[in-house]
């Protein structure tokens, strides 16, 4: 099953990486823009199943690290995300037969394109998380026991580093201090690995999936209908919260967006108050009481509550109308491995994990939220 | 001319890496038991003449950095510096073969003599600075145009990373962010260059230098005299003042040792008072009415004023009495482009450079120094 995706795709890949984003993975609009200019110039570009990739073949992701806040500013050009799989190419004295998207996101699930394009090479059409995660480590690769490296990081200066690290959390350590000091954002080409350690680490079908909820969104926006409802019922999700944003407290520290948004509930979430935090992604919803309603390794995916648009962290912002959706992350997050990874413990919140199914079950009747089971 | 150096020579080199080492570098007693234990193992080091050297010879120099402060409790075991050596041999598909020692010090002129003894590769009489610099670019390499990358660093735990940079400045910020990340201390292996660039850029001669600095330090205080004043005459400095610890500032930020100390003057300097400041080496003298007494690059090397062993800023503390001595730096580090790498706008004191003799022949009569002329 082999997808041929061009320029008029990007739209709905962008899209549809931004809503699996969680908030994180940068903004839809620029990844947009830059694998289309790549395509224009090479040509489109060739999705392959998992199963269709050999098993000696050299699989490399290449992605942007860093804060999204600063993506913003200071937008990639492309030649880096090449740089740094050139300079792993080197290193590795091979050549990448296929290339890889690490995550969901507007800006990571494109970035790969644009390489992809530039280089002739196929992607393999499936991803690390299922969604987006703020740290490198975080990905079912590391569950597989998969090096992260050797790394290449690359800035838009020309500088690039060769990471050899002892563990895949050693080389977020290194690698982060090292995106930190190149400005807050860098390209990096990691976790290279065999066509057969990709088929048994890397969650496969993301890249379908992404085009699919993207062209989703398109599709109920062109009929003005809101996509949250075709979306739920796609994913087998929750419609958490539609609130708007009353405050929002956001610090650009460490190499990652982290902050938190007071929101309050709007149409039949009136009257009640919900607080959203992040670190490059959402990852814990709560009620006003302190009670979860959303916690990650679940994905917590954020919509314009007006337009349907995925709405990332760094666009979050005063009086922003958005409508919460949750969907229940792969079960390899969900299990002890996974938890340790990428749980609510990790990033320091102070409930143990509960799957949003039971924590939708559990929520108080004023407060069910509307998903479809419920409003059918 | 070839020196053969074995383990009974190491407490020289130790103490006179640490007296050019003007306070930086490491302390000399660790530096001389890992020399010596691995020249015990693995036999003497030969140290030959840059003019011996052939012009395609690959001469690279390995050292540690980060805070002298921390290498008083992160002992590097000798293993961290050949694997930085090993991984950029590895990068450059070739072997070393001559090795450099970067700067003096107690710890960064003894190293190579470890890593030489191990490898059974020559060490070349020379340094790139003819003292102790906190940052990496500031070498005489870099006033050559020799590119500090590829560079190699690597950590006690098993971590390394290669580097490639667009100048030794990016170099020092990207290299200095992971030895944060590794616990504040680092091995490295960097300015891999050629017998040619070697003989331009290298300050010729610095290890038999600092071996006959140190020969004197042993001879003087075996015959119970303090060594201030032989080593004021064998390298044409002067005595800048006899002072007691009265206070010190010390953080250890960002990878340095920054601080300053106040001094109060003894003996003939009874009454005045001076501040000493320093990162990781000690880079600027003032008395009390902010005047400067002496300057970076110059030299300003302190000895305990009692036993007369070379005193390093990590060992600086409250009641130690040092005398400090000035040295007129190298002549390239007092050009337009060696100010400009170290001089003392660089690290922000508010002093344009001026020579240690014009410093020393503007003090006021009853602060006039000791120097040698004086005396005699």
């Amino acid at each position: 099953m082999t997808r041929i995706i061009g320029p008029d795709d990007m739209e709905a890949i962008s899209l549809g990486g931004a809503f699996l984003g969680t908030g994180g993975g940068g903004d839809p609009y620029i990844g947009k823009l830059m694998a289309r200019a790549m395509m224009t110039d090479h040509g489109p570009v060739k999705v392959v199943a998992a199963a269709d990739v050999p098993d000696d073949a050299l699989c490399v992701p290449v992605c942007m690290m860093g804060a999204p806040t600063v993506m913003v500013e200071k937008l990639p050009n492309g030649d880096e995300a090449l740089a740094a799989l050139r300079a792993l190419e080197a290193y590795l004295g091979r050549k990448a037969d296929f290339l890889i998207c690490i995550e969901a996101g507007g800006l990571n699930s494109t970035i790969p394109f644009a390489v992809a394009a530039a280089t002739g090479l196929p992607l393999i059409d499936g991803d690390g998380m299922g969604r987006a995660f703020p740290e490198l480590q975080m990905v079912s690769l590391t569950l597989h026991d998969i090096s992260a490296t050797p790394m290449v990081i690359a800035d838009d200066k020309g500088n690039t580093g060769v990471l050899n690290a002892v563990s895949n959390q050693w080389t977020e350590r290194l690698a982060r201090a090292a995106t930190v000091e190149m400005g807050g954002a860098a390209l990096v080409a990691l976790y290279p690995m065999s066509g057969r350690q990709m088929k048994q680490g890397l969650l496969h079908g993301t890249l379908s999936l992404i085009h699919d909820i993207g062209k989703t969104i398109l599709t109920e926006r062109a009929a003005n209908r809101h996509p949250a409802a075709a979306l739920i019922k796609m994913r087998g999700g929750f419609d958490l919260c539609t609130a708007r944003v009353l405050d929002i407290e956001r610090k650009t520290t460490g190499g990652f967006a982290r902050g938190r948004a007071r929101l309050r509930g709007m149409d039949e979430d009136s009257g009640r108050a919900f607080i959203l935090s992040f670190q490059n992604e959402f990852l814990c919803l709560e009620d006003d009481e302190g009670q979860p309603l959303a916690l990650t390794p679940d994905l917590i995916c954020a919509l314009d509550a007006d337009g349907g648009l995925p709405v990332t962290t760094e666009n979050l912002r005063f009086g922003l109308a958005i409508r919460l959706i949750g969907l229940p992350a792969d079960p390899q997050w969900r299990s002890d491995g996974g938890l340790a990874l990428a749980g609510p413990a990790y990033f320091g919140y102070p409930h143990p994990f509960q799957p949003l199914e039971d924590l939708v079950r559990a929520r108080r009747p004023k407060d069910k939220p509307r998903n479809m089971e419920v409003t059918k």
